[in-house]
């Protein structure tokens, strides 16, 4: 139960490609915050989401490409270390960065800088990939992971 | 990254008073589900909180004991392994258990079960004690968790 | 914008049968409260939803009956009279009522009272019915919802 | 319930100053849509409240303001028409704007527009203000209240 260092969730061997990112910025809105007006913890996950959607664009791994490319990308597991609370109506940025790994699957590390650019929230998800039509977890990476990783590894995102 | 037994998230030792448990039985509702028609990712964190709730009241940790007693109880660590989805009005159970830990905090583990019994998810949720007025961090058990502790090795909760 | 007495946000014929009614009891979680550990306005929709939500059970009018009969009902009107707030914790009761249309619609009316039995909030939707083929509005009532109006009108519910 | 036009859910009287709006531009994201992949019908009452808190930063009636008054703006009524659905990821609009009253209350409206421009769905909600020492609903509008008003009645939003 001892906390991890904030930037090594995932082990990468030295020769790995860089992590492509992506952030968003906005408020810690009202509907957000709960008794004590500081974010529920709870929400991080949606915040969490917002930051990997805009990654998903990025990288062709939204939703509409994934339901034509006959995948789908569960969540297997989900992790957040909460360092300092957010604070109704504060400005707040969150990063997503998918950590290179060679199987089929997403694994995704996130941070959360609050209004003073301090370090409020850190965490990870790691995400399977699944065929729609079967329900088979996909042991091999699906043709559009494979594409991604082939622009990755050309440097593209760099 | 590798997934852990599913009820070892928290190391004891092995004179530890057993857990105490919580359950929460419910449907997955509409309002809950995502586009795959299943329960979104991060909801579970509001379904743990219902069965820790739950917990809180046989255990005298609740939010009114709390503010009472001038502390708070911030989730510093959320952790989520999913195992299979929650579908559409799938009634569902969440188990509480808060394991013993003779410091300033509360550890408390998680296990959904479907309807069909099996398990769908299990997790963790690591809570520090903040005294309200300071903004401190307790360093030692505020009073109504060491009266807790007192009942818990008194063998009320067995 | 004046307030409708709390029980005629329909206007129905006198010779309609009478409303068919559901209901909920559950407690106000903490994700639901807002900074001042009052149910967020916003929530009671979900509040609404879960109440509905038995209700179509009882009617035949379940998410999965209507995909089967390729149709869905989208909510095309919201509107919710707040009386008093729910607090944290507090005991409350959602009641939901069909109340009698002929036409291709559902119309129903809610009701919440708190742990005291007041009322707390008071509140309707209206659902029209879609062809999930063509997206197009149905003109007439498809055939499950002529089925439950045909046992609501032999009096199966009353 | 016949549905009113789109913006006249509030009658004012001929010579009152014109609305004061705010609006916000985002995307409709993951966790905000339901099993049809549309935004869920009751998550329309958090996009009215984040254009509702733009609005509020232009007026002086933020919910710090309020809370150093002394005073808070419970929603008493909200209503919502919902003309289109909102699709997964589909770029939206929110505009908010507040109504002349002379009352101690707070009217307004709001229209989201869809990425083509288009009516999504137009809705309003009222507010009453409430002593946060005494919880006693106003009679007369509390000085933050009058401070926007003469701001607006002397031209400075036009």
């Amino acid at each position: 139960m001892t906390r991890r260092n904030k930037n090594d969730y995932f082990n990468v061997p030295g020769d790995a490609p860089r992590p492509v990112s992506a952030s968003v910025t906005r408020r810690c809105q009202f509907s957000e915050v709960d008794a004590l007006a500081i974010a529920w913890h709870g929400r991080y996950a949606s915040f969490f989401e917002e930051a990997a959607t805009e990654l998903g664009h990025k990288c062709g791994l939204t939703y509409e490409a994934m339901r034509e490319a006959g995948v789908t990308a569960p969540v297997v597991q989900l992790h957040i270390d909460y360092y300092r609370p957010l604070r109704l109506n504060e400005r707040f940025t969150i990063h997503a960065s998918v950590i290179w790994s060679e199987g089929a699957k997403l694994n995704t590390q996130f941070l959360i800088t609050g209004e003073d650019g301090a370090c409020a929230c850190t965490g990870y998800t790691v995400q399977m990939f699944v065929e729609t039509a079967t329900g088979e977890v996909c042991i091999f990476p699906p043709p559009l992971l494979t594409a991604f990783h082939d622009k990755w590894l050309a440097g593209i995102y760099d």
